[in-house]
């Protein structure tokens, strides 16, 4: 989907949440905001926000002399949810379809979002978990489950650390265990999960895991390396988690299914929910 | 004050919002978007949010062909608060303390805002003066109250149109109506009260009205008519409405009163209170 007006001051926001969570200098803060609005104003915004995104951190990156800003952060929000891991494990146990409570966990951790949410803390995590077994998801969840049922190959298209730890539970409850492919971003991008974090929290030891060749926090296609593209045309179903995912392949006429939390009013607006809801939505094939 | 960092994704948004109210047509809104974005990466950020604010809404009015793209809703919110004041006048009746009553309501007034609130409608209001009535007010109420009792004469600074009609029922209870000198900004500026909104509210009939001689959505002094600056200096007391009047006046020599609706993080934390509090704070003078 093309970035709308209303996504750059968002944008600008997040760019400069990011900076100055890569360095307390001031004198750089004010440099990347000059950067990022001088570069924003002349964009083509017939391109995805991640596609602008990814500019934007490329340079904060740089100009705070960090490859990775948020990589202390991703560890500790994997390792928060590990230790949660047990609770949510009998959450699950205890529910009356473990499958669908399963699901709505994995949409309800795509609120670990530091794009978004730069001051999110764990007992909102824990809230958001909590209300998600019981609040109402907005699509088709039918017709996810399934397609997980009769699908042979899935291609599991990550999001955020931390969140991989749901997505991690998730797996673990999908059938044929052999066809699933997990797959993360090709390099650091804000807190968007890396192979890193998939060995951290165990995710590399129930599937295969790859990377887009991208270090969008989405899945640019044309710019993706030639393993990400073959298992993403091959794959009988394509589940990605995040609203970055869904403005990048919310066009693609493959059969995806995103789940993900709407977290701003131009995804609510484009997928008829409201701001917070979880989503289940298909692309139109 | 100086722009704080944060205030720059903000600016953006309002300027979105501004020309969206201007006009329908896109190309204008994307125009406007890359002007505002190339703009603020060059402006001097030491300026207050309202001198920024200036420039960027003047280029907005030129870009939609329109002197006053606000102007009918600013007479649509003037009328609905005029219908509204049997009901206000009753409540302040009613109160134990109808001055403070009267004061209330004032701040509350403060949310009529379409800098910052671009879709606010009149449900929204009536709540806030309702809950206005019974919550804390942050600040320094006792010190304002004793101020206004011994002022021989009063500049009382309005902010937006709408709101000026709770400015006309506080100057009611003020006492000594004959020194009281009601200032307007000095040309149209996003929803802010001009001359004409003085005239329809019956405010032009209470107490003397001037315009501030500047058309930013705040007070910048140096720019100021001669006219107001002999009133802004003499003055016994300075009353002034809402936040961009705080930015550009709150580091003044003189013994100015603000009484505000704290609508954003960076103005709660500069005054220390929390976003969506009613304050009464004074200049350390």
């Amino acid at each position: 989907m093309q970035t709308s007006f209303d996504c750059i001051p968002c944008l600008i926001r997040q760019a400069l949440d990011a900076v100055r969570f890569a360095t307390p200098d001031v004198t750089v803060h004010e440099k990347a905001l000059r950067y990022v609005l001088t570069e924003t104003s002349r964009m083509d915004l017939r391109q995805s926000p991640p596609a602008m995104a990814r500019h934007i951190h490329r340079f904060i990156r740089k100009a705070s002399d960090s490859d990775d800003p948020y990589r202390d952060v991703k560890k500790r929000c994997n390792q928060f949810v590990l230790d949660l891991l047990p609770e949510l494990r009998d959450m699950i146990a205890c529910a009356e379809n473990r499958f669908e409570t399963a699901v709505r966990m994995a949409i309800a951790g795509n609120v670990i979002d530091f794009g978004v949410y730069s001051d999110m803390n764990e007992e909102q995590v824990l809230n958001t978990v909590k209300s998600s077994l019981t609040d109402p998801l907005f699509g088709d969840a039918e017709a996810f489950y399934d397609a997980v049922q009769s699908a042979q190959t899935i291609l599991y298209l990550g999001d955020n650390a931390g969140e991989i730890v749901f997505d991690r539970l998730l797996i673990e409850h999908l059938p044929r265990p052999d066809g699933i492919t997990f797959a993360v971003r090709g390099g650091p991008v804000i807190n968007d999960a890396l192979l890193e974090d998939a060995d951290q929290t165990g995710v590399a030891n129930l599937a295969r895991v790859i990377d887009s060749g991208v270090n969008a926090p989405g899945v640019i296609l044309p710019e993706c390396s030639d393993r990400f593209r073959r298992v993403f045309d091959k794959a009988d179903l394509i589940i990605a988690k995040g609203q970055g995912n869904y403005e990048t392949l919310s066009d693609t006429d493959r059969p995806v299914f995103f789940l993900l939390k709407a977290k701003c009013p131009v995804i609510a607006r484009r997928i008829g929910c409201c701001v917070r809801d979880g989503v289940i939505v298909r692309t139109s094939i």
